[in-house]
Protein backbone atom coordinates (compact mmCIF):
# COMPACT_ATOMS: atom_id res chain seq x y z
CA UNK A 1 0.00 0.00 0.00
CA UNK A 2 0.84 3.89 -0.34
CA UNK A 3 3.42 4.96 2.67
CA UNK A 4 1.56 8.72 2.10
CA UNK A 5 0.97 10.50 5.05
CA UNK A 6 -2.81 11.65 6.34
CA UNK A 7 -4.03 14.55 8.32
CA UNK A 8 -5.51 12.62 11.59
CA UNK A 9 -9.25 11.74 11.76
CA UNK A 10 -10.89 14.71 13.40
CA UNK A 11 -14.55 13.54 14.11
CA UNK A 12 -16.99 10.45 13.48
CA UNK A 13 -20.97 10.47 13.08
CA UNK A 14 -21.84 7.14 14.13
CA UNK A 15 -25.76 5.76 13.41
CA UNK A 16 -27.02 3.33 15.80
CA UNK A 17 -29.66 1.62 14.10
CA UNK A 18 -30.37 -1.46 15.59
CA UNK A 19 -31.49 -3.19 18.98
CA UNK A 20 -29.35 -6.11 20.09
CA UNK A 21 -26.35 -5.96 22.28
CA UNK A 22 -24.26 -7.18 19.61
CA UNK A 23 -26.03 -4.38 17.46
CA UNK A 24 -25.20 -1.48 19.82
CA UNK A 25 -21.92 -1.88 21.74
CA UNK A 26 -19.94 -1.77 18.52
CA UNK A 27 -21.17 2.05 17.58
CA UNK A 28 -21.00 2.71 21.74
CA UNK A 29 -17.03 1.76 21.50
CA UNK A 30 -16.29 3.29 18.56
CA UNK A 31 -18.10 6.09 19.90
CA UNK A 32 -15.97 6.23 23.36
CA UNK A 33 -12.81 5.04 21.65
CA UNK A 34 -12.90 8.11 19.52
CA UNK A 35 -13.38 10.76 22.44
CA UNK A 36 -10.69 9.10 24.13
CA UNK A 37 -9.19 10.13 21.47
CA UNK A 38 -9.99 13.77 21.11
CA UNK A 39 -11.83 12.80 18.50
CA UNK A 40 -15.43 14.65 18.33
CA UNK A 41 -18.24 11.62 18.40
CA UNK A 42 -22.08 12.27 17.85
CA UNK A 43 -24.23 9.52 18.32
CA UNK A 44 -27.52 9.16 15.95
CA UNK A 45 -29.67 6.37 17.34
CA UNK A 46 -32.30 5.42 14.79
CA UNK A 47 -34.83 2.73 13.97
CA UNK A 48 -34.69 -0.33 16.99
CA UNK A 49 -31.18 1.25 18.12
CA UNK A 50 -33.47 4.06 19.89
CA UNK A 51 -33.70 0.99 22.38
CA UNK A 52 -30.35 2.06 24.09
CA UNK A 53 -31.57 5.64 24.83
CA UNK A 54 -34.95 4.47 26.10
CA UNK A 55 -35.73 4.39 29.86
CA UNK A 56 -38.00 1.43 29.90
CA UNK A 57 -35.72 -0.77 27.55
CA UNK A 58 -32.00 0.23 27.58
CA UNK A 59 -31.71 -2.52 30.32
CA UNK A 60 -33.61 -5.12 28.82
CA UNK A 61 -31.22 -5.72 25.80
CA UNK A 62 -30.39 -8.66 25.07
CA UNK A 63 -27.82 -10.98 22.32
CA UNK A 64 -29.65 -11.87 18.63
CA UNK A 65 -28.81 -15.54 18.81
CA UNK A 66 -31.57 -16.22 16.23
CA UNK A 67 -30.29 -15.90 12.81
CA UNK A 68 -26.49 -15.52 13.86
CA UNK A 69 -24.43 -18.73 12.89
CA UNK A 70 -21.74 -16.70 14.55
CA UNK A 71 -23.01 -18.41 17.86
CA UNK A 72 -22.42 -21.99 16.97
CA UNK A 73 -26.08 -23.02 18.02
CA UNK A 74 -28.41 -25.43 15.81
CA UNK A 75 -31.06 -22.87 15.16
CA UNK A 76 -33.67 -25.15 16.96
CA UNK A 77 -31.93 -24.60 20.30
CA UNK A 78 -31.10 -20.84 19.38
CA UNK A 79 -34.86 -20.41 19.32
CA UNK A 80 -35.41 -21.60 22.93
CA UNK A 81 -37.12 -19.16 24.56
CA UNK A 82 -33.76 -18.97 27.61
CA UNK A 83 -31.14 -19.19 24.79
CA UNK A 84 -30.93 -15.16 24.43
CA UNK A 85 -30.94 -14.23 27.94
CA UNK A 86 -28.01 -17.34 28.30
CA UNK A 87 -25.86 -15.61 25.23
CA UNK A 88 -26.74 -12.09 27.04
CA UNK A 89 -25.65 -12.91 30.60
CA UNK A 90 -22.35 -14.85 29.15
CA UNK A 91 -21.33 -11.66 26.99
CA UNK A 92 -22.34 -9.36 29.89
CA UNK A 93 -20.14 -11.04 32.43
CA UNK A 94 -17.40 -10.74 29.98
CA UNK A 95 -17.98 -7.23 29.23
CA UNK A 96 -17.50 -6.33 32.60
CA UNK A 97 -14.64 -8.28 33.07
CA UNK A 98 -13.56 -6.36 30.31
CA UNK A 99 -14.30 -2.93 32.64
CA UNK A 100 -17.02 -2.24 29.69
CA UNK A 101 -20.47 -0.95 31.26
CA UNK A 102 -24.02 -1.93 30.84
CA UNK A 103 -26.30 -0.08 28.23
CA UNK A 104 -27.26 2.77 30.39
CA UNK A 105 -23.81 3.46 32.53
CA UNK A 106 -22.13 3.53 29.18
CA UNK A 107 -24.68 6.14 28.10
CA UNK A 108 -23.78 8.45 30.47
CA UNK A 109 -20.26 8.16 30.09
CA UNK A 110 -20.13 8.67 26.39
CA UNK A 111 -22.46 11.99 27.41
CA UNK A 112 -20.00 12.86 30.05
CA UNK A 113 -17.05 12.67 27.73
CA UNK A 114 -18.67 15.18 25.59
CA UNK A 115 -20.15 12.71 22.71
CA UNK A 116 -23.64 14.29 21.48
CA UNK A 117 -26.17 11.86 21.49
CA UNK A 118 -29.42 11.98 18.88
CA UNK A 119 -33.37 10.06 18.42
CA UNK A 120 -34.01 10.24 14.72
CA UNK A 121 -37.54 11.99 14.59
CA UNK A 122 -39.08 9.92 12.07
CA UNK A 123 -38.42 6.93 14.40
CA UNK A 124 -39.65 8.98 17.59
CA UNK A 125 -43.03 9.55 15.38
CA UNK A 126 -43.12 5.93 13.98
CA UNK A 127 -43.05 4.32 17.53
CA UNK A 128 -45.46 6.81 19.25
CA UNK A 129 -42.30 8.31 21.52
CA UNK A 130 -41.44 11.49 23.35
CA UNK A 131 -38.46 13.32 24.41
CA UNK A 132 -39.54 12.01 27.92
CA UNK A 133 -39.17 8.83 27.00
CA UNK A 134 -35.18 9.23 26.51
CA UNK A 135 -32.48 9.18 29.29
CA UNK A 136 -31.84 12.73 29.77
CA UNK A 137 -28.06 12.59 27.77
CA UNK A 138 -29.91 12.94 24.77
CA UNK A 139 -29.56 16.08 22.99
CA UNK A 140 -32.29 16.29 21.39
CA UNK A 141 -34.77 14.71 18.94
CA UNK A 142 -33.43 15.17 15.44
CA UNK A 143 -34.38 15.02 11.51
CA UNK A 144 -32.04 13.51 8.99
CA UNK A 145 -31.12 16.63 7.31
CA UNK A 146 -30.17 18.26 11.06
CA UNK A 147 -28.01 15.01 11.10
CA UNK A 148 -26.21 15.56 8.21
CA UNK A 149 -25.51 19.02 9.27
CA UNK A 150 -24.17 18.07 12.51
CA UNK A 151 -21.92 15.48 10.69
CA UNK A 152 -20.04 17.96 8.36
CA UNK A 153 -16.29 17.27 8.48
CA UNK A 154 -17.20 13.83 10.08
CA UNK A 155 -16.60 10.22 8.84
CA UNK A 156 -20.26 8.54 9.02
CA UNK A 157 -20.62 5.07 10.68
CA UNK A 158 -23.47 2.96 9.99
CA UNK A 159 -23.72 0.34 12.48
CA UNK B 1 -16.41 19.03 21.60
CA UNK B 2 -14.45 21.42 19.55
CA UNK B 3 -16.12 23.97 17.85
CA UNK B 4 -14.30 23.76 14.29
CA UNK B 5 -16.58 24.37 11.48
CA UNK B 6 -16.53 22.26 9.13
CA UNK B 7 -17.68 23.07 4.92
CA UNK B 8 -21.18 21.39 4.88
CA UNK B 9 -21.25 17.47 3.54
CA UNK B 10 -21.89 17.83 -0.40
CA UNK B 11 -22.39 13.71 -1.34
CA UNK B 12 -23.23 10.41 0.32
CA UNK B 13 -22.88 7.09 -1.79
CA UNK B 14 -24.96 4.62 0.44
CA UNK B 15 -25.12 0.90 0.10
CA UNK B 16 -28.27 -0.91 0.93
CA UNK B 17 -27.60 -4.83 1.79
CA UNK B 18 -30.11 -6.19 3.25
CA UNK B 19 -33.23 -7.63 2.42
CA UNK B 20 -35.93 -6.97 5.16
CA UNK B 21 -37.93 -3.93 5.47
CA UNK B 22 -35.90 -2.15 8.26
CA UNK B 23 -32.90 -2.88 6.49
CA UNK B 24 -33.97 -1.34 3.62
CA UNK B 25 -35.67 1.69 4.69
CA UNK B 26 -32.76 3.51 6.34
CA UNK B 27 -31.00 3.48 3.37
CA UNK B 28 -33.95 5.07 1.28
CA UNK B 29 -34.87 7.50 3.95
CA UNK B 30 -30.71 9.45 4.11
CA UNK B 31 -30.78 9.35 0.70
CA UNK B 32 -34.15 11.09 0.06
CA UNK B 33 -32.77 13.37 3.08
CA UNK B 34 -29.81 13.87 0.66
CA UNK B 35 -31.63 15.10 -1.80
CA UNK B 36 -33.53 17.61 -0.07
CA UNK B 37 -30.75 19.17 1.21
CA UNK B 38 -29.19 19.83 -1.99
CA UNK B 39 -27.13 16.82 -1.36
CA UNK B 40 -25.76 14.27 -4.29
CA UNK B 41 -26.90 10.70 -3.55
CA UNK B 42 -25.53 7.66 -5.41
CA UNK B 43 -27.33 4.27 -4.03
CA UNK B 44 -26.02 0.70 -4.38
CA UNK B 45 -28.08 -2.04 -4.26
CA UNK B 46 -26.10 -5.11 -3.42
CA UNK B 47 -26.68 -8.62 -1.85
CA UNK B 48 -30.10 -9.03 -0.42
CA UNK B 49 -30.84 -5.27 -0.90
CA UNK B 50 -31.44 -6.19 -4.37
CA UNK B 51 -35.02 -6.41 -3.30
CA UNK B 52 -35.95 -3.38 -3.37
CA UNK B 53 -35.46 -2.48 -6.97
CA UNK B 54 -36.75 -6.20 -8.38
CA UNK B 55 -39.73 -5.94 -10.12
CA UNK B 56 -41.26 -9.12 -8.61
CA UNK B 57 -39.86 -8.50 -5.30
CA UNK B 58 -39.99 -4.96 -4.43
CA UNK B 59 -43.72 -5.16 -3.15
CA UNK B 60 -42.93 -8.09 -0.80
CA UNK B 61 -40.66 -7.33 1.79
CA UNK B 62 -41.07 -7.88 5.33
CA UNK B 63 -39.78 -6.63 8.86
CA UNK B 64 -37.22 -8.95 10.67
CA UNK B 65 -38.68 -10.22 13.15
CA UNK B 66 -37.05 -13.58 14.12
CA UNK B 67 -33.35 -12.78 15.03
CA UNK B 68 -33.88 -9.26 16.32
CA UNK B 69 -34.51 -9.35 20.04
CA UNK B 70 -35.63 -5.30 19.67
CA UNK B 71 -38.99 -6.99 18.79
CA UNK B 72 -39.85 -7.71 22.10
CA UNK B 73 -41.45 -10.77 21.19
CA UNK B 74 -40.37 -14.44 22.60
CA UNK B 75 -38.62 -16.37 19.88
CA UNK B 76 -40.68 -18.98 19.57
CA UNK B 77 -43.66 -16.88 18.93
CA UNK B 78 -41.75 -14.59 16.21
CA UNK B 79 -40.91 -18.00 14.18
CA UNK B 80 -44.80 -18.22 13.78
CA UNK B 81 -46.14 -17.91 10.05
CA UNK B 82 -47.89 -15.08 10.77
CA UNK B 83 -45.60 -13.07 13.09
CA UNK B 84 -43.10 -11.01 10.48
CA UNK B 85 -46.63 -10.28 8.43
CA UNK B 86 -48.00 -8.52 11.36
CA UNK B 87 -44.88 -6.99 12.19
CA UNK B 88 -44.76 -5.60 8.48
CA UNK B 89 -48.42 -4.43 8.03
CA UNK B 90 -47.83 -2.43 11.48
CA UNK B 91 -45.06 -0.87 10.29
CA UNK B 92 -46.42 0.08 6.92
CA UNK B 93 -49.33 1.22 8.95
CA UNK B 94 -47.25 3.83 10.71
CA UNK B 95 -44.93 4.98 7.66
CA UNK B 96 -48.25 5.30 5.95
CA UNK B 97 -49.37 7.79 8.71
CA UNK B 98 -45.52 9.54 8.04
CA UNK B 99 -46.00 9.74 4.57
CA UNK B 100 -43.51 7.76 4.38
CA UNK B 101 -44.21 5.88 0.98
CA UNK B 102 -43.56 2.29 -0.10
CA UNK B 103 -40.47 0.68 -1.39
CA UNK B 104 -41.83 1.11 -4.37
CA UNK B 105 -42.90 4.37 -4.81
CA UNK B 106 -39.87 5.45 -2.48
CA UNK B 107 -37.27 4.06 -5.12
CA UNK B 108 -39.79 6.22 -7.71
CA UNK B 109 -39.49 9.51 -5.94
CA UNK B 110 -35.60 9.33 -4.95
CA UNK B 111 -34.72 8.73 -8.78
CA UNK B 112 -37.16 11.83 -9.18
CA UNK B 113 -35.52 14.01 -6.53
CA UNK B 114 -31.77 13.41 -8.57
CA UNK B 115 -30.59 10.11 -6.84
CA UNK B 116 -28.41 7.59 -9.17
CA UNK B 117 -29.45 4.14 -8.33
CA UNK B 118 -27.00 0.96 -9.35
CA UNK B 119 -27.06 -2.48 -8.97
CA UNK B 120 -23.96 -4.49 -7.91
CA UNK B 121 -22.88 -6.56 -10.96
CA UNK B 122 -21.56 -9.65 -8.65
CA UNK B 123 -24.76 -10.26 -6.60
CA UNK B 124 -26.74 -10.03 -10.08
CA UNK B 125 -24.83 -12.94 -11.25
CA UNK B 126 -24.94 -14.72 -8.46
CA UNK B 127 -28.40 -14.62 -8.41
CA UNK B 128 -28.50 -15.16 -12.22
CA UNK B 129 -30.72 -12.05 -12.85
CA UNK B 130 -30.86 -9.52 -15.68
CA UNK B 131 -31.58 -5.60 -16.22
CA UNK B 132 -34.78 -6.40 -17.06
CA UNK B 133 -35.60 -8.32 -13.59
CA UNK B 134 -35.25 -4.30 -12.22
CA UNK B 135 -37.36 -0.97 -12.09
CA UNK B 136 -36.38 1.40 -14.94
CA UNK B 137 -35.71 4.03 -12.20
CA UNK B 138 -32.18 1.75 -11.76
CA UNK B 139 -29.36 3.87 -14.06
CA UNK B 140 -26.97 0.57 -14.64
CA UNK B 141 -25.60 -2.49 -13.31
CA UNK B 142 -22.04 -1.51 -12.33
CA UNK B 143 -18.95 -3.37 -10.00
CA UNK B 144 -17.11 -2.16 -7.07
CA UNK B 145 -14.40 -0.44 -8.98
CA UNK B 146 -17.17 1.91 -11.09
CA UNK B 147 -19.11 2.31 -7.46
CA UNK B 148 -15.91 3.25 -6.00
CA UNK B 149 -15.17 5.94 -8.99
CA UNK B 150 -18.97 7.37 -8.69
CA UNK B 151 -17.68 7.56 -4.69
CA UNK B 152 -15.55 10.00 -5.31
CA UNK B 153 -15.80 13.02 -2.58
CA UNK B 154 -18.46 11.31 -0.88
CA UNK B 155 -19.41 9.61 2.48
CA UNK B 156 -20.27 6.32 2.30
CA UNK B 157 -22.65 4.95 3.86
CA UNK B 158 -23.02 0.82 4.33
CA UNK B 159 -26.66 0.34 5.73
CA UNK C 1 -27.48 16.05 -9.44
CA UNK C 2 -24.20 18.45 -9.99
CA UNK C 3 -21.48 18.01 -12.02
CA UNK C 4 -18.81 18.54 -10.14
CA UNK C 5 -15.61 16.56 -10.24
CA UNK C 6 -13.96 15.04 -6.98
CA UNK C 7 -10.30 13.72 -6.78
CA UNK C 8 -10.33 9.64 -6.63
CA UNK C 9 -10.75 8.24 -2.89
CA UNK C 10 -7.44 7.21 -2.10
CA UNK C 11 -7.87 4.91 0.77
CA UNK C 12 -10.83 2.68 2.64
CA UNK C 13 -10.96 1.40 6.50
CA UNK C 14 -13.73 -1.58 6.34
CA UNK C 15 -14.78 -3.05 9.18
CA UNK C 16 -16.31 -6.17 8.99
CA UNK C 17 -18.64 -6.95 12.17
CA UNK C 18 -20.74 -10.18 11.56
CA UNK C 19 -20.14 -13.95 11.38
CA UNK C 20 -22.42 -15.13 8.38
CA UNK C 21 -21.57 -15.33 5.03
CA UNK C 22 -23.33 -12.96 3.88
CA UNK C 23 -22.37 -10.51 6.92
CA UNK C 24 -18.36 -11.39 6.06
CA UNK C 25 -18.23 -11.48 1.73
CA UNK C 26 -19.38 -7.76 1.26
CA UNK C 27 -16.65 -6.19 3.58
CA UNK C 28 -14.08 -8.88 1.97
CA UNK C 29 -15.39 -8.05 -1.78
CA UNK C 30 -15.27 -4.36 -1.14
CA UNK C 31 -11.28 -4.28 0.36
CA UNK C 32 -10.63 -6.79 -2.73
CA UNK C 33 -12.49 -3.84 -5.22
CA UNK C 34 -10.35 -1.42 -3.59
CA UNK C 35 -6.93 -3.36 -3.92
CA UNK C 36 -7.63 -3.64 -7.71
CA UNK C 37 -8.41 -0.41 -8.02
CA UNK C 38 -5.24 0.83 -6.15
CA UNK C 39 -6.78 1.80 -3.51
CA UNK C 40 -5.38 1.63 0.04
CA UNK C 41 -7.58 -0.94 2.29
CA UNK C 42 -7.49 -1.65 6.01
CA UNK C 43 -9.83 -4.40 6.89
CA UNK C 44 -10.62 -4.38 11.22
CA UNK C 45 -12.41 -7.67 11.96
CA UNK C 46 -14.41 -7.30 15.07
CA UNK C 47 -17.61 -9.08 17.23
CA UNK C 48 -18.58 -11.83 14.99
CA UNK C 49 -16.13 -10.76 12.02
CA UNK C 50 -13.29 -12.23 13.87
CA UNK C 51 -15.15 -15.63 12.91
CA UNK C 52 -13.48 -14.94 9.40
CA UNK C 53 -9.85 -15.36 10.36
CA UNK C 54 -10.43 -17.50 12.69
CA UNK C 55 -8.33 -20.62 11.92
CA UNK C 56 -10.43 -23.10 13.32
CA UNK C 57 -13.60 -21.00 12.18
CA UNK C 58 -12.98 -19.81 9.02
CA UNK C 59 -14.24 -23.02 7.02
CA UNK C 60 -17.27 -23.21 8.67
CA UNK C 61 -19.15 -20.26 8.37
CA UNK C 62 -22.73 -19.83 7.20
CA UNK C 63 -25.41 -18.44 5.37
CA UNK C 64 -28.13 -16.70 7.63
CA UNK C 65 -31.19 -17.99 7.16
CA UNK C 66 -33.81 -17.70 9.76
CA UNK C 67 -34.39 -13.54 10.62
CA UNK C 68 -33.65 -13.08 7.07
CA UNK C 69 -36.75 -12.70 5.04
CA UNK C 70 -34.92 -11.91 1.62
CA UNK C 71 -34.36 -15.70 2.09
CA UNK C 72 -37.87 -16.26 0.93
CA UNK C 73 -38.44 -19.38 3.00
CA UNK C 74 -41.19 -19.60 5.61
CA UNK C 75 -39.53 -18.79 9.37
CA UNK C 76 -40.55 -22.39 9.90
CA UNK C 77 -38.81 -23.77 7.22
CA UNK C 78 -35.55 -21.50 7.92
CA UNK C 79 -35.30 -23.19 11.39
CA UNK C 80 -34.89 -26.81 10.03
CA UNK C 81 -30.91 -27.90 11.12
CA UNK C 82 -30.49 -27.90 7.43
CA UNK C 83 -31.61 -25.20 5.57
CA UNK C 84 -28.78 -22.51 6.68
CA UNK C 85 -26.62 -25.63 5.05
CA UNK C 86 -28.31 -25.83 2.13
CA UNK C 87 -28.54 -22.09 1.15
CA UNK C 88 -24.78 -21.59 2.15
CA UNK C 89 -24.29 -25.09 -0.03
CA UNK C 90 -26.05 -23.03 -2.84
CA UNK C 91 -24.36 -19.63 -2.20
CA UNK C 92 -20.62 -21.18 -2.41
CA UNK C 93 -21.37 -22.88 -5.54
CA UNK C 94 -22.41 -20.03 -7.43
CA UNK C 95 -19.53 -17.81 -5.94
CA UNK C 96 -17.93 -20.95 -7.27
CA UNK C 97 -19.17 -20.23 -10.89
CA UNK C 98 -18.21 -16.31 -10.11
CA UNK C 99 -15.11 -17.15 -8.98
CA UNK C 100 -15.49 -15.63 -5.88
CA UNK C 101 -12.56 -17.67 -3.43
CA UNK C 102 -14.06 -19.24 -0.18
CA UNK C 103 -13.31 -17.24 3.05
CA UNK C 104 -9.81 -18.20 3.70
CA UNK C 105 -8.21 -18.18 0.43
CA UNK C 106 -9.95 -14.53 0.20
CA UNK C 107 -7.98 -13.87 3.02
CA UNK C 108 -5.41 -15.00 1.63
CA UNK C 109 -5.79 -12.94 -1.39
CA UNK C 110 -6.29 -9.98 0.03
CA UNK C 111 -3.37 -9.92 1.86
CA UNK C 112 -1.14 -10.97 -1.00
CA UNK C 113 -2.99 -8.22 -2.68
CA UNK C 114 -1.26 -5.42 -0.15
CA UNK C 115 -4.39 -5.16 2.46
CA UNK C 116 -3.81 -4.80 6.06
CA UNK C 117 -6.28 -7.26 8.07
CA UNK C 118 -6.58 -6.76 12.17
CA UNK C 119 -8.37 -8.15 14.72
CA UNK C 120 -10.67 -5.87 17.40
CA UNK C 121 -8.33 -6.11 20.53
CA UNK C 122 -11.83 -6.18 23.07
CA UNK C 123 -13.36 -8.79 20.90
CA UNK C 124 -10.29 -11.01 20.76
CA UNK C 125 -10.41 -10.53 24.95
CA UNK C 126 -14.11 -10.92 25.70
CA UNK C 127 -13.74 -14.12 23.74
CA UNK C 128 -10.44 -15.53 25.29
CA UNK C 129 -8.94 -15.52 21.78
CA UNK C 130 -5.02 -15.28 21.21
CA UNK C 131 -2.76 -14.32 18.24
CA UNK C 132 -1.78 -17.46 17.59
CA UNK C 133 -5.69 -18.27 16.51
CA UNK C 134 -5.74 -16.50 13.89
CA UNK C 135 -4.56 -17.02 10.55
CA UNK C 136 -0.97 -15.83 9.89
CA UNK C 137 -2.13 -12.61 7.27
CA UNK C 138 -3.34 -11.18 10.39
CA UNK C 139 -0.65 -8.14 10.50
CA UNK C 140 -1.93 -7.14 14.68
CA UNK C 141 -4.08 -7.03 17.46
CA UNK C 142 -4.78 -3.62 17.91
CA UNK C 143 -7.50 -1.06 19.80
CA UNK C 144 -10.07 1.11 18.59
CA UNK C 145 -7.43 4.05 19.08
CA UNK C 146 -4.93 2.36 16.39
CA UNK C 147 -8.24 1.43 14.61
CA UNK C 148 -8.84 5.32 14.10
CA UNK C 149 -5.01 6.06 13.46
CA UNK C 150 -4.92 3.60 10.90
CA UNK C 151 -8.02 4.91 9.59
CA UNK C 152 -6.58 8.68 8.83
CA UNK C 153 -7.48 9.66 5.26
CA UNK C 154 -9.90 6.74 4.61
CA UNK C 155 -13.92 6.16 4.01
CA UNK C 156 -14.89 3.79 7.01
CA UNK C 157 -17.40 1.01 5.84
CA UNK C 158 -18.76 -0.27 8.97
CA UNK C 159 -20.15 -3.82 7.38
Amino acid sequence: MSEKEYPPLEKVSIVISKGSLDGIYPGLIMANGARMEGIDATVFFTFFGLEAILKKRMKKIKVATVGNPAMHMPSLLGMLPGMSAFATSMMKKEMDRLDIPPVDEFIEMLSDAGAELYACKATVEMFHLAKDDFVPQVDAIINVATFYEKSAGAQIIFT
